[in-house]
């Protein structure tokens, strides 16, 4: 029963020649999960041999351009090949307008049925659930309003009673946030955006984005088990300083890079 | 003195592994212009190491996603970049609100001058003009108002005496029309797209496309010296069936492939 996440884009507001702007799919048990959709993410899925009809869900975390380009251009593909099926949409309350406003202007680019659902920056909610896991919104602190998503994995039947349900938080873009450690204990894998080392730490706060060792910090502090540091500054050309500080503090720290697919195996109870 | 053309994406509508939707460069003696504008294409500047700084003007076929969608990072990445000269887009009518309507969502990422030009459906129009070239629209015939770019070198001082102006024009998306054999008669370089393969001539006409074969007709009337077929439909693994099918019309026909540079070295006057 696969629990993975394949990184499509791991530069942040500015793509560089090998990492594309944010975008995300998370398979779990062979049910694929968009999340955030810069620039080009339909070719990354072409690239990295990923099929457009696994997705049925999408999660997009604001509105700023790095994490939504790659929208327009992913579905209006959906509709030239055939796609009918429909697609639900999580994000921003104004996400839908802004959608369907570029859409007007192509409306024969868009036929396939869309479900937008608003996120909610009151608390942490359900907002998902099928028959292989849920999803938790959270509200992250950003320069707009943001997101962060907590995906768990459901197991039902005797064959899985032996295993535990595994966890995938994601947090990006957000400022050093040490009170989500709570809303995402004891994950399995935490993505965590790494925008700059902490040379930078002023730069970060005053962007509202983190440093990988602040990304480390909160690893630590929510007892993840592994921790995915991406939405690297296009001023870092080697990543291995913040892959270096971040693991000072947290060792079991992953660099993003494109193409890349981090398996969480089943884990096993802890009495075993 | 150069003058060359670089692919940045040759794929129609939906981008493959390979082949990005529509963009090109036009370098004139090291001055850039960008034509067209599809998703990734400011991830293409990267790879092929073309620098942002030195395109000042930007022309815009047509209002399909395939030739915009790239657009919006384009402009938003030179804002952050820090990028204060101007740009000038020529699309159109719409293109202008298209675009600032888009970035009202953003408006921190658009800080940089842009003076639109509309083009004119109703005939050939010298639209732009600097030290090194002179750009002329013309319209072809499309789903909805599209237009091409004949670009013509300007040759001046004693030292190009010797040499004749080179031209290139650009001809997507475009039903086949022999009547723009003499907008470009004599061109250096045709591209012009090549969306089918003979077997789908039925398909081109009844979605305004062009196959491999008319593409080569139209270089053959307009006695170009070279033809770059590009705008592929994603149904063909391999282009060696529509490159055979225009080189036996017209056997100076290249490839489109994403990072080609077609360089065309300067001509000398035909007494020679």
């Amino acid at each position: 029963m696969k629990f993975s996440l394949t990184i499509l884009g791991s530069s942040s507001a500015v793509p560089t020649a090998s990492r594309n702007t944010t975008a995300h799919v998370l398979n779990v048990h062979e049910r694929f999960f968009l999340i955030d959709c810069g620039e080009g993410t339909q070719m990354q899925f072409r690239r990295f041999r990923i099929r457009f009809g696994r997705v049925h869900q999408i999660f997009i975390s604001h509105l700023h351009s790095d994490h939504i380009l790659g929208l327009f251009g992913y579905l209006a593909t959906q509709t030239l090949i055939g796609r009918k099926k429909e697609i639900e949409i999580f994000g921003p309350p104004d996400l839908e307008k802004f959608v369907r406003n570029h859409f007007s202007l192509f409306p024969e680019s868009l036929l396939l049925p869309i479900v937008f659902h608003s996120l909610d920056q009151s608390g942490v909610f359900k907002i998902f659930e099928d028959k292989a896991v849920e999803v938790i919104s959270f509200p992250v602190k950003h320069r707009i309003p943001t997101w962060g998503f907590l995906f768990r994995e459901k197991l039902m039947g005797t064959n899985n009673l032996l295993n535990e349900p595994r966890t995938f938080a994601y947090c990006t873009d957000t400022i050093f946030d040490p009170g989500l450690a709570t809303v995402f204990a004891g994950c399995d894998l935490l993505y965590h955006e790494a925008t700059y080392g902490q040379k930078e730490l002023n730069r970060a706060v005053s962007t509202a984005h983190s440093t990988a060792r602040q990304a480390a910090e909160l690893a630590l502090l929510a007892g993840a088990k592994k921790l995915v540091i991406g939405h690297f500054s296009a001023r870092y050309k080697d990543i291995a300083i913040l892959l270096d500080e971040a693991r000072e503090i947290f060792p079991e720290t992953i660099e993003a890079t494109d193409g890349l697919t981090i398996d969480i195996p089943p884990r096993l109870p802890s009495k075993f």
